[in-house]
């Protein structure tokens, strides 16, 4: 690992710093400095991971943009009485938790939506490069973690750099860019690098990619991928090297807390379900019946149940069946992943990468610039790519 | 693919030649040959499958031993009945039926394993040699499908070939070797490769390995991972890529049909449940609470059914459940790989591999010579190994 | 039991004559009568159903609408080849099928449902008067088992018999009636007894409620309770007589065959969700979360799989949860309950039994004229009905 | 409801009473009585259950029998650590938790099994009359909460009161009775109802229940039905009144906690799973295949997973399943149904009912002097008694 008075300090800027994966994500980072806790669920600690040159948690520097006002302390303790952060964790990183609140700015409010779009992004990137120059950060990793999006209308100024610039310029009163898309633009502009855990459109746009590889900085998203479709491509390797034929494929994702309640919006939902199902066909190749049905259940609190039904045909063509239940918290699964994202950004943007970063497609349910969604591939590639940064310049 | 013209017959030898596995396995490689249905569930048959110089489907010679004594045809008509055969297909592949049935012996029934062991062996060799130049065959594979046996006792004469030599010429009324390993000793002095498709403990003692390295001949085991285990070793590297630490496996398995019967004698099943254990507590490097079960539910005829219950710990100390629940039809997963394994081991003895075929362990519960259970890395390796065969010679 | 000798015979006249759960139950009765199965799944020849006078299978003439042409008796050699008949018994009963599908006149289809309702309507009183007459019949149960319609629009002229009639007479390219109250309408003013096995209006309309007592015939309903429905209200008694407060249930149904294909219709379906719904909310008397899912799944054939979600608190408010997989044939248990409504319907008619029977409440999942839900309460009511229709005259 | 101040003080005596179940039972009657929690899981708080005269929550006095030190302050914060118990409540009544805990005595120890068994007796009677004395109870209820007993070999002596007694007094030293029955003795000859909430013999001696009836004292059990088997209850009327055939059911139990450990060892499951077994075939009238096992797995806490899978044939032979997963909290299941018994028992005991209470077998998996395993009939049974018992005198 590098030696933490070397490699300078790291800031993650959190879209949502104040939810339920941000608040997990910052009171677990100060946890594992600290040691309080054991890695589990972080994939870049595990004795199995390749030494990558990766920021230690000491390193790492919070803040982030929320329209939420609850500060961080009374969230995590919220979550503590939830079941979801150990007893007396709150209360043992309680510095830190406030330290980090005082990092967070307001962020785009609905009701901002129609003012100018360039100013916004203006406003944004000033917020970023403040954040980088008040801590002395080396680098900063922007991680959109904010309420799925409604998705957003293709447009002729996303296919490159000039015409988007042009638009933003001159329909300032246009919704030229999703608000995910506004905070990815100020990012890259920012210098800083970005992910998106949530199926928004954020980076994916032509006209961002070009920005991006022109100002050096890697990217990575979308969406992601902590339960349902983590089993689903472990699964689907297994029918498909067994030569067992997938007939269909459905399921049912019970969700409580925000995610369920913004899901439960049917406009919103469409984002997710539709990157959930491109696991399945692409991964096979041929069509498959079957739905996924996203239901919004508020007594389960941070809980989220999945069924998926498997029916399948094998030898002889004989029909038979999967069924499987995951019952997971899904903050605790993603918060993790957030804290190894932000660390391999870092690393990746230190090493020179920049673009798209397909090789992190084995955290997202829908991987930018990947068609591979087997989770073994998936791992093999970051692994390799984790190897590759971990090297000696 | 090679020329069926150019490559010679290869003689596939079944232990328990009569049972669901065996009658399923000759009817469907029938089948496949005349490409009267599609190659589900045949491993070697699957596009992404490397091109590795096997034999056809035509040029396999079915037969075998077996105590049993109902025609293979009447036997493929209760198939049929239970749902397992495609309606008709028993008719249409008659002729290879009776054919097959008609190079089925008697095997060692309980009643001559009081026999002279030495004897015994012998027999069997000669059944073997008798199979080959009857049919002018080039290569002969045996596959051991028959009753899982009680765990055998360890003795100090398996330790090396010599040993076992004295053991069988000296103490002929004794027990030295369980039935499997007899089938096993002959196949090897026979020339003919081996692979066990039960738990049983055939050809795995240092003795018999000494054999089939010094006869120059390979051999596979043990004990085909249809069910339950397959998901285990799709699932256990989903977990550990995660960092996910799992805290207890549970597991139930409700078996119909023969299999089902024979397990339910308690001394049986040992071999079976604790070669299904393994594989949780090898993969992860740690011990993991929870049992097996195996019950034979008569009602459930040629299905079994197996539920699983997993809990884990991932981000903070969050515990959270996966169960599944797979509803397969035993004998149709297990009739193709036998098929596979049939094709590998020729191809493998063809090109002078000799001894564990560790580079088999993906069909495998407990594979001889590997202690990598994760369905993916032995995926990989099967390929590998697929993609040697077929180079040119 | 009466002598069926004396009892005459009862006419079965069956809306949707060809369908998969009329075959099954045509086909049923016959080897029923012929007591070549056991009477497995038919409530009123179990053990422990009291003895109530009903018309034996023998007694019963079956007929019917339907706008397929596809023979009944190549129908169920469909259903023999899925699995859902016993492998044999379409040729055994072969001579029954032909019967019955002489009988079977084309039903109203789409294109004619711009018609001259009444004249609709008056046909079908001749077809149901001719077979009647024909076969010398002592009564005849009309039973709907057509596809699900899409909800129909309530209007003032079914609020009573006057209204409804001029209407008809009145605004004859009217949708006046849906298709299944055209049929509803037609078998009370045929003086037949008339049942909806669909969630379709049927005779559930104030103005054919007084038509069917006027007419003194009674009439039962709606939409038969053959899975999901069935377990829950056999749970929901456990739950509130354990004063365990239920939070949340959610359930998702995957149906291959014909009715998961009508019920992908997001305007048919509907009909189905709400009397699902309704189950849970008004036996509880409390609001509970939770939303019901039919997908359509073609591989699954005949079969159908529920899942159900319950989540639940309990002392302290401890939450806990229950889950449950159906695999059904629903073919298979609807058609003894469609013999069974038939038999009681056909002897409440002859014990001067007039207007809606809510004690058959047992069968629906929407019983007509009944709050009452749970299953246990519900049997207690038939059976106590069956003692009644049994008694002397 | 009765008057508290005219109703007089109720005793509630547990063996095991620093147990999970004991320290639940006794947290939630305060709360209860305080009015701090809603009655969620108390039968007996349901609005739809009759005015029985029971004593008030206020009434009731806990004390105990028990080998463990540990004092149920301690425990509770256990259980709310747990989160069996919800935060805070374990303070709120500390001083109840207290109070009981000064009227725990130590319980017979496995050492002291050796002793003169009629002395034991005869100490066990001097601290229940102490108990009543002390605190002036009009009544008291001893209930057996204590760890599931190996079977006990029957014997001659069992058969009548005064075999029973010569023996107590000749054979000193040897193990007349069980512990269980040891305690009922006891609990009978000072005038004590008794209640088994274990598998334990308890009472269920003929010489026992002669004693009962001579003392005009009831008793009820055993073994309280809280989970699996409950939901077996519920399913056996809606398969039979259907008249679907069963032919398999099969049940795995995952228990955490004490309970598990318990019942890990081979012995005391006894007891247990044939107590479990008994349901299906005693209320099917049929033998059904299928066994059940019950594992420790000590991660899953307070928390128990039973699966349970049913193979049933409907009409024409079809054959269907059905699987639940049943995920509870064992003592806050329990605890409510302890409450519920204690004070059923007093009542009963007021109004001068003796011997087994076969009205109370809704609460036991195998209720003593009953056939009837339908939870409905049983529901029924007690709501009759319950009106009885709130009758004016």
């Amino acid at each position: 690992m590098t030696d933490p008075d070397n490699g300078g300090l790291v800031g993650v800027w959190l879209i949502g710093a104040r939810g339920s994966v941000a608040t997990t994500a910052i009171t677990g980072a100060a946890a594992l400095r600290d040691r309080i806790v054991a890695p589990a669920g972080c994939v870049t600690e595990s004795p199995e991971f390749p030494d990558s040159g990766l920021p230690e948690f000491a390193q790492l520097v919070f803040g982030g943009h929320d329209v939420a006002e609850t500060p961080l302390r009374k969230r995590a303790e919220q979550l503590e009485h939830a079941g979801l952060l150990p007893r007396g964790l709150p209360e043992l990183v309680s510095a830190d938790l406030s330290a980090a609140d005082s990092r967070i700015l307001p962020g785009i409010a609905d009701s901002e939506q129609h003012h100018d779009r360039q100013e916004l992004v203006a406003e944004l990137v000033r917020d970023l490069r403040s954040f980088r120059q008040t801590h002395g950060l080396a680098r900063v990793v922007v991680v959109n973690l904010s309420d799925t999006e409604a998705p957003h209308p293709e447009r002729a100024e996303h296919s490159d750099l000039r015409s988007l610039r042009r638009a933003l310029r001159e329909q300032r009163q246009e919704k030229v860019l999703a608000p995910s898309s506004l905070y990815a633009c100020a990012a890259l502009l920012a210098n800083c690098s970005y992910a998106d855990f949530t199926p928004s459109t954020g980076a994916r746009l032509p006209a961002l990619d070009e920005l991006a590889r022109r100002n050096g900085v890697p990217y990575a998203g979308s969406d992601g991928k902590t339960g349902e479709t983590l089993v689903k491509s472990a699964l689907l390797p297994m029918f498909s090297s067994r030569a067992l034929h997938i007939r269909s494929w459905s399921g049912t994702n019970l969700l409580g807390g925000g995610d369920g309640r913004n899901l439960s919006d049917p406009t919103n939902v469409t984002s997710k379900t539709s990157s959930k199902h491109r696991v399945v066909d692409e991964s096979l190749g041929y069509p498959v019946d079957g739905r996924v049905h996203i239901d919004y259940v508020p007594d389960l609190g941070e809980s989220k149940t999945a069924w998926d039904h498997i029916s399948f045909a094998g030898f002889l063509g004989n029909g038979m069946t999967m069924q499987f239940t995951w019952q997971g918290r899904d903050s605790a699964l993603a918060a993790p992943l957030v804290l190894d994202l932000a660390r391999l950004l870092s690393r990746a943007h230190e090493r020179g990468h920049r673009g798209a970063l397909r090789e992190l497609g084995f955290f997202f349910k829908d991987p930018v610039g990947l068609d591979e969604h087997r989770l073994p591939a998936q791992f093999e590639m970051l692994r390799s790519f984790a190897r590759e940064l971990g090297k000696d310049e």
